[in-house]
């Protein structure tokens, strides 16, 4: 890897999906670069044919990594897993590894989707926002140790965190999900979480640093 | 395996999610029971307290396999392509298997979750398909062979036909996607991909046979 130019990441400080692969390149201690993608300015930077070259499917993260561009976050973050397994994100037991991935889908198929679709219409956010964290919040219980999934850091903190990021933001009442708020309020003291918070990147604006 | 109970899918007919998981089942050749959801009938089987917990997103599918219960469809199929691995169903190579993922996620995540609330109004629907297929098709262009990633039948696969069948249900016009189409008629006519279509499935309605 010392011979190849380091990743770059095309993603924007305030997207949920642009902070997971952050956080996850943080715990690996991977270098990379940044290239934001402003999805509100001149109407939405990833809608230019230039980005559409990057991902076809012109939202960010997009992320160049090996010669190859990857774009969906979950996807990244499993090829970044495979080619550099240390510290790993997905537990090595198939039944651990698949609680895992059921946290990450309900959040990334099952809330985020929905929730940006209604970001125009805060109820409609919420509702989804509420279903979800309902679910997971009953998963959990059953789930956590220190972490989402027993007391090892993987994938499914990586989703959860900028989600109930999400749910700040769309004033959720977290009162009604004690587990969840408690994983996060652990996650957020990080240094991996915390780095790559969006409070904090290159392209945050300084009224909300 | 041999003395354990045979996994029991919670599906419905015509949920492209569910197909995923019985296409992935029939590939490898393991033997399921299928204890149908409705999610119509009764204002959705699926909401009841009896079925929450069994999964409490209150989705189908669902499956109980090797004595836990698994959500998620993406979930499911990897913890089974993690536990009985022949036949595979995701690429040796990480670069490859990430195609693979890219396409699952941009149809799980940025397909189907939308098209499904938008069931009511068909536009909307038709446009998520319509955006989601336009990425799809410029990236399997890239990825296919015989099946979408190179010449073996992968997850990406499994994802695809299910999709392809909402599509034509809400009369997308398929012709723009020609390389989507000709994966699907070739997937279609495979064993795997034919007996667990939703037109034969057994709580398939008389009139949808």
């Amino acid at each position: 890897m010392a011979t190849q130019a380091k990743p770059v990441l095309y993603g924007y400080f305030r997207s949920s999906c642009s902070w997971r692969v952050r956080i996850a390149f943080a715990l690996k201690g991977i270098e990379y670069e940044q290239k934001p993608i402003n999805i509100i300015k001149d109407g939405g930077q990833q809608l230019t044919d230039q980005f559409k070259a990057v991902n076809p499917m012109q939202q960010v993260p997009a992320v160049t990594i090996d010669g190859i561009t990857l774009s969906q976050s979950l996807a990244i973050i499993q090829y970044i897993e495979e080619t550099r397994p240390e510290p790993r994100l997905l537990p090595a037991d198939p039944k651990q590894r698949a609680h895992v991935r059921i946290i990450c889908d309900i959040i990334a198929s099952g809330i985020q989707p929905l929730q940006k679709i209604g970001e125009e219409k805060v109820q409609w956010a919420q509702h989804f926002i509420n279903r979800g964290f309902e679910a997971l919040e009953h998963i959990l219980k059953q789930t956590a140790g220190k972490h989402c999934v027993g007391d090892e850091i993987s994938m499914a903190d990586i989703c959860l965190v900028p989600q109930v990021y999400n749910a700040e933001r769309f004033k959720v009442d977290m009162s009604r999900f004690p587990t969840i708020r408690r994983l996060n309020q652990t996650l957020i003291e990080i240094d991996a979480f915390k780095a790559t918070h969006p409070s904090c990147q290159p392209d945050t604006p300084d009224d909300l640093r």
